[in-house]
């Protein structure tokens, strides 16, 4: 488990890049441009030379009408243009300018409306009015816009705005994309993040694909114990899709699994527990969080909202918690146009990858360990001791000595971690001194 | 599970007038008081006319000298007058005045006697000079007044007191009444309270019978699963008997039970809980004291004073708490004249009955629920969820979507409630509409 | 279980008086020193007259060379003399001054250094100038003096200091001491001090032992159930040696161990408890420290730093703790020369043989019990219970009253005493009483 290595230094520069480029695309539930996000990732994780194995990410498409768990996938929806446009022909409002413009799933609207009859289709936040907020009807057929309240201030009675959202319905498909990247062991660790909002930045839809992205190329360049799954899925209906699909194999094979949500921005590492707090993936986040940040917060799962909410639902319960830096619903630009490229940073990006990146090392490494004498060993003669004890010597090896205090078989290393407050990340060259010396044998954990 | 009706808006002015009845009735271990006072319980819970089904209280007698457990049942008491007169006849202390003036159990006195020789008799409170204490003396023959300090300092040396208590021991019986309103199952809720105060209003002797009578009104007239088991008893000795003569059946039957006392004044709620605080008593009591009051208090064992103290000893170890408002012990009237009809208010029995009622409605509906499909339901389709997802919208149906939550079939509803912070009454119309919707199936809990 | 007696009014001196003796003796990991201390112990605790059966203290050798676990047993070092002279041959450094002055285990030297090349050799603490520090290099061969930073920075360049240390090392043996006093049943108590430093005092080479020889005289006076084992050994590689030697014995036999250290001083009560808290010991130390004082402090176990590092470490695991007045490496004078006879007191003595004592008072006296009836006895009848019911008469027999209400035969004294907060040793009376009017029984805990 190394430390933060140069090619670390220079990440988040590129992942801010990669985030750039995801960031202008319109994603919906479904529709191209979910397609193009999908493209892209394909791309960046596609074989290149003699860089050794690298992972292949598969699109599936799934058609309209398709039954998922209590669910139906909805028609697929597509939309080119869309404005309202004062009597001069001048756009008030731009698709073009903001695709958050448009209430996500708008049925195709080209007419002339007075303010009056134009009003109840505009959404706006009276108390934040340089702000558009982010609104979709996905399953109840409405048109409609979303505006900062400035604009829907300047509107005027008396006056006829072109309308139009030149948008289609059609019996299509939902697409999301899919990468095993296979380890030693059939036991599988679950990624999981969403590509179905339009342009919003931490929200997911850029920070969470990018740092998954970058995930899926290291642990494929990597020796790996377990298995991984990662899945780039329109949230909710596309989580519910693939586990209709893969319900069994799941419960069967994942051991922990992350959803990954909200990883760009810098201000805070948080999770969202899983409904009992007991699971591996818990474990791991919790302890790798801890350290990461004495500012970490643990979220329960009643604070929930990403696609944790169908991974441990009744009868799934699958052991999978949220990773975030600034958790959705809780910054103040979540849902809104602020949600923007100036609200993640490099140095986000680098913090989000390496909180993720953690968290599966963890899950390499740990460990139940065991030592291989009776009493204390003496590290001495082994050159792992001070040949003199002055006071406050003793410190220079505690985390050795408290580490072979509680490596007694009954504990794992994040549990020895917990107790002994010392990382996971540097336990692991401390237990390979004392296996070097024959002091410490494992068992699995 | 119904909000308070407008009955229950009326409730606490009626059963205020019902405690006014009771309260001028001396009443002790045994004696005519008790009698007296089961007679207007049982007139109260008579079967009457066409409104269906009412319960019928059976008032026993046990006879003087049988064994109950390590006990036996007093001499049975009772007095008709007692004063002490200054020479020229002015009763300085009347019983008919307050039936507190006479040590509970005293044995009977006419005589005349000097300051010096009555005042080993006299009980008062230095501290509170205004205040008649009570103070009994069962077990161990003597008599005695207790009276104000103020009146104890205006006696004088050098005169003859005419003092008279004309009170009767005699092998009698011990009186106390018990009603069972059967259910569906033999499955039992317990529920006690006690007779054998003198005149004090808060400290059960009015307020446990007068509510506990309601609740029997209102159980006997409702669908029940239950089968409840109510009594009404001597305190410590009548509690004693009750087990020498149902232990097994109590044991074997009582799911839950609930000692009811001090509950007729309005300044807070309360439990005793049980030894281990881990029955379904205490969850119960906890639950919805908890979320009666913000200032609910939850007392330890270690401050039981009731009879709870028979119900939870070794052995006996039934599941049961006792609810009160103000607590005895606790409040600063507790076992003095200024427990009397001024500390209690319809207002203090109003929340009083709710809290048992509510308690008893929690034990009725609790089950384990699971949710019938897999992934979070599609409640818009059903109409239950709000069709635009603006921010925030989420919360409309936030209580049900935690509900569904944890119905993975681990939990009851109190452990929902507890878990989502959610009170169970409004959990259940929740629960029916969702039921409606074939989205929920109960299992017994 | 007595209350402090008369003698324990005394013993507080004679304990200081028996730390004098002990103090200026110069002690190692082996040698003279050792031998002298445990020499003295042996006397203390020597058979005499008609006073009754005596514990003997075995004393063992343990040859140089001898494998012990993952150790070795170091040569023997002895030493005569020690100083640093300055060119007119006045002593700066006297080792018959202060046996501190000598780094622990230094080889011998006779030679004239400048101060450039004595100064490696000088182990001084600059932020305390007046302070000589302890310090040993038991595995790594080296001379060295330790001295106060005054005296240090009084050294002058360009002078030739006579260095002299007349030590030895041969092949010889590790001396420990040890002791069996057998009781009714073959379940053990262990007891384990250290001899191992030179002249400090609180520092268990004085402290410990003079505490244990005590508690030894004392049980060997007493009935007793349990049989006590009690070593006096040198620190780290004693403990290991024996534990090399009798681990079979010890797993298979110790029900509670308790390392003694530090219980000289006057200033808290401390324990350092077992890595998870969670042994016979551990409740028991805990229980015993918290009564003694409000301010008592367990110290978790990443805080160990005595020989409970043996006997708790993995596969060994014995349930051990360690008792403490300021724990070793807590308190200032800690290993330093202020560690002096000004340091410890009487009443540090008698608060540290008391805290030992009564440690093993609750464990002899330690059993499950259980009421012998249903429901409260009636304690009134024989004669435990006032007569006298008046506000706040319950609380004269409040703990036997709680004791009763857990005496249910799930819990043992320690449980009963944390749950009710009254001391095993006011229990232990009111049981008597109990037990003597057949209101309970014991079952063995």
């Amino acid at each position: 488990m190394s430390d933060e290595s140069l090619e670390n230094e220079q990440i988040g520069e590129r992942l801010y890049q990669d985030a750039a480029r995801l960031f202008p695309i319109c994603r919906s539930l479904t529709g191209n441009g979910v397609r193009e996000t999908l493209r892209i990732i394909q791309a960046a994780l596609a074989p290149s030379g003699a860089q050794g194995p690298k992972a292949s990410l598969e699109i599936h498409e799934v058609a309209s009408g398709t039954s998922a768990l209590d669910w139906t996938v909805p028609e697929e929806w597509n939309i080119r243009d869309a404005f309202i446009a004062d009597p001069d022909g001048t756009r008030i409002v731009d698709f073009s300018a903001n695709n958050l413009h448009v209430l996500g799933y708008s049925t195709p609207v080209d007419g002339y409306f007075e303010l009056d009859e134009l009003d109840p289709h505009l959404y706006s936040i009276a108390e934040r009015p340089d702000v558009i907020p982010y609104v979709t009807s996905y399953y109840s057929k409405r048109w409609g816009f979303c505006v900062s309240d400035n604009v829907r201030k300047s509107l005027r009675p008396g006056v006829k705005y072109h309308v139009v959202i030149d948008s289609e319905f059609k019996n299509g498909s939902l697409s999301y994309g899919e990468l095993i990247i296979p380890g030693q062991v059939a036991d599988e660790v679950f990624l999981s993040t969403y590509i179905c909002h339009p342009s919003m930045a931490n929200n997911n839809e850029v920070s969470g694909p990018v740092v998954l992205t970058e995930v899926a190329r290291w642990l494929s360049l990597k020796p790996r114990r377990f298995t991984y799954r990662i899945v780039f899925i329109p949230e909710t209906i596309g989580a519910i899709v693939y586990l209709s699909r893969h319900l069994e194999t799941l419960k069967k094979n994942v051991r922990a699994g992350f959803n990954v949500s909200c990883v760009g921005d810098d201000r805070g590492y948080s999770m969202v527990a899983s409904p009992y707090e007991n699971t591996l993936a818990d474990k791991v986040a919790l302890n790798v969080g801890s350290f990461l940040s004495p500012y970490f917060k643990k979220y329960s799962f009643l604070e929930r909202g990403s696609d944790e909410r169908q991974y441990c639902s009744p009868g799934v319960e699958l052991p999978v918690v949220t990773l975030c830096r600034s958790k959705f619903n809780e910054y103040p630009e979540y849902h809104t146009s602020l949600d923007d490229m100036n609200l993640i940073s490099p140095a986000g990006f680098k913090g989000g990858f390496n909180f993720v990146k953690r968290c599966l090392e963890v899950m390499e490494c740990n460990q139940r360990i065991r030592v291989t004498c009776f009493g204390e060993p003496q590290l001495g003669k082994r050159g792992l001791y001070p040949s003199l004890s002055t006071k406050g010597s003793a410190s220079v090896v505690k985390s050795m000595m408290d580490l072979i205090a509680y490596a007694d078989g009954r504990n794992d290393l994040i549990k020895i971690s917990e107790i002994i407050k010392v990382p996971v990340w540097e336990l692991v060259p401390i237990i390979e001194k004392l296996r070097a010396a024959n002091l410490i044998e494992s068992e699995s954990a």
